[in-house]
């Protein structure tokens, strides 16, 4: 123990609203990772951050701290500027695993390690996990190989990569100090950082679908998050994005994967496309390939158009061990044992769509995990036949559920349909982007 | 575990500021009495109410669930209403010594539980303890035959009383979250309700040498105390009383007894004279022995002056194993080793002194503990040879210091050469009882 700090003095200066030195949170996590502190004192001290806040400093020396507490990846043997993008956990969303291949095959290397489903959202590891034979394990040295060969790689998080917010982040949950804006923030770019990016691209989802439920606070997590890639002089730009509805008419691992292949053969939903084009051209201007965001997006529409982000997918799979033909024929994909139909008790225009409760149905039906230990199904889940402003008739299918738990369908059924509004005027339109959290407001554009 | 309360979503309220029901606050205490609940949730809780704080029916929940998380004695059958004092401790505060036998001897029944010095704070078990023999440590039945036989005992908290209060004092300890005035309430009225009283009188320090730096958290202390005594139908009378130097002249364990012994001779300094009788007067109004406060002061310096409350003390001393021999003759005490002196360095009035600091100094010569395993030295201590007011010279001696640790003595002189400020002008008066904080306002008198 470094007789220099004292971690109950570290956690009454918390509590007492003051502002910590770089020093104490190096000292605080080192012990920590190091086991020379027990969890009932960090927990103390993470609900005094949870209620008195981390001001950007903090932030940046918390983010440090968990970052230099495992490896931090050399990408720098691999040519050009590699970016990543991350969002903070919706409903359907699906977007990493477009955005991904299209970024690669405009020539900017993504480096991409996901996480796992958490609550009511979906992880990008399980959705490709999904795809038989596919693996998402694998050691730095792998992780490098493959970039390097493709300009991508889809991995996920390794025991070396900041194993003190693994930590943290497994006590926050059961102390009732995850919904921290701070605390989410330093979590995110710990392992972002760790991964050997030079740019970022994050999608802030706000709405009943995301962990943030307002505009308001996803843009304080934005404002945090691109503050911490500034300061570690990584160009980071977040857009906030609505989470009112899922994105896309598919939820659930494998129909996810199934929509993201429409999605590079040019058959995607408008919002999917919106929003995949908007991130990967940002991404693309990053990483030094278009001059502007603008561009970038055209650029990303034309890896769609010509083939090359599917043939790019192709690569990463077979790569991966994943089965090709899955993709090439998803048709021959095996369905879920059971599906059922919610249809509109009424006439009028489906208004609201309750993403969280649509998230948490997903789970009972097997898509998503209950326990960390809980295996998920890659069949399960839902099919949109109706978005939010669509037209409906009395006795028409709002959406259909695939499960292999007959056992769930009921209450399922019952929350899927106490998620969905039906009014009788058409509710106004809701932009799908509704701000850019961006340092150097020269690359501002308009939406 | 039961089913009905999640400690995660319990967390959770008391951190988003929402008030606990009864109900969630017995379920926290039982749990984590026996073990189901770890202490990493149960310190993330303790920030959450220390930084939101609990409202008086959540204090009065928290203080009977500790309460009832071990033995409450029943003392109906010891004839008269019992009555008890506590005090939130400060630097040569040996009142307990004193007016206890005062009480009992003027027939108020006196079952008296106290604890052990606190950081820079002395215990009354601890100044018990320095009388050759003295034993604190009984069980129920014993602590029932002593106060039966003298109205008076003077017992250390058993294992009985309160666990799951001692486990959460332990767990705040260590996780910076003791200075909040609903925990320390709770604590010590879920103490106190347990010893078997009617009444209590509560001395809520204020000052330097106080954990209450300001008379304002102070009255705030004693709102909070005495809000739960009324809770339980106990009658509840707090005083705030000043702590900005110690108490008497001397400062140390056995010192102290013998300032008691002196004050019980009717040679006690003005400082502690004033509250003891303040303090004695009304625990014998709450009684039943005086018609107010102010009878019971006459009756209270009655006691000192007839020789029954000495007697009553050599009673308890002998009954509770200790050398009477040496109440009678305590210049027989062995004295510390090594003494030194603090001579003032200018001219002037002693304007200011730090009882925390002087506290601390007494901690290093031996007279209190750094680590709760330590031994404390019953010959350590200080005598103060001037207090605030007092007119000095320079050269005069200001205190002379008594430790067995010649070690010590470098730091500690510093410390209490520190502590010390003398001024130009004489410093005004102020007054050492500054509150009555008292539910039935009929018994409030002028001070």
């Amino acid at each position: 123990m470094d007789s220099k700090y004292n971690i109950v003095s570290i956690i009454r200066k918390k509590r007492d609203g003051q502002t910590l030195e770089k020093e104490e949170i190096q000292h605080l996590i080192r012990e920590y990772t190091a086991d020379a502190i027990p969890d009932y004192q960090v927990s103390a001290f993470l609900m005094a951050c949870f209620l008195n806040g981390l001001n950007d400093e903090e932030s940046a020396a918390l983010t440090e701290s968990m970052l230099h507490s495992g490896t931090v990846v050399d990408l720098s043997e691999i040519s050009g500027k590699k970016v990543d993008k991350h969002s903070t956990g919706g409903v359907g969303d699906k977007l990493s695993l477009i955005l991904a291949p299209i970024v690669a095959a405009a020539g900017v290397p993504v480096p991409m390690i996901s996480g796992r489903g958490l609550g009511h959202t979906g992880g990008t590891l399980d959705k490709l996990e999904s795809i038989p034979g596919f693996t998402v394990d694998m050691n730095l040295d792998r992780y490098k190989e493959i970039i390097g060969k493709h300009n991508l790689v889809l991995a996920g998080q390794t025991a070396e990569i900041a194993p003190a917010d693994k930590r943290l982040y497994a006590l926050r949950d059961v102390t009732a100090t995850v919904e921290s804006i701070p605390l989410i923030a330093g979590s995110i770019m710990s392992k972002k950082l760790a991964e050997g990016i030079d740019a970022l691209v994050l999608d802030v989802k706000a709405g009943s679908g995301a962990f943030m439920k307002t505009t308001e606070d996803a843009i304080k997590l934005g404002e945090a998050l691109v503050g911490i890639g500034t300061q570690f002089e990584k160009e980071t730009i977040a857009y906030v994005t609505n989470m009112n509805q899922p994105l896309g008419y598919k939820i659930g691992n494998w129909l996810e994967v199934e929509e993201c292949i429409d999605a590079m053969h040019g058959e995607g939903p408008d919002d999917i496309m919106e929003i995949t084009h908007l991130l990967s051209g940002t991404m693309i201007y990053l990483g030094g390939k278009a001059d502007n965001v603008k561009e970038g997006i055209e650029i990303s529409k034309k890896m769609i158009a010509s083939g090359a982000a599917f043939q790019k997918w192709l690569d990463i799979v077979e790569e991966q061990g994943g089965d090709v033909e899955m993709i090439k024929s998803p048709n021959k994909y095996p369905k879920a044992e059971y599906e059922f139909v919610i249809k509109a008790d009424c006439d009028g225009y489906l208004s609201e769509m309750n993403s969280y409760e649509i998230g948490m149905a997903s789970v009972e039906m097997g898509a998503g995990r209950k326990k960390k230990e809980d295996d998920v199904d890659p069949q399960a889940g839902i099919i949109l036949k109706k978005k939010i402003g669509d037209k409906i008739s009395k006795g028409e299918t709002i959406l259909m559920g695939y499960t292999n738990k007959p056992s769930a369908i009921e209450a399922a059924s019952d929350k899927l349909f106490g998620a969905v509004t039906i009014a009788e005027s058409k509710p106004d339109d809701t932009h799908l982007v509704s701000h850019i959290i961006d340092k150097d407001g020269s690359r501002a554009f308009e939406l």
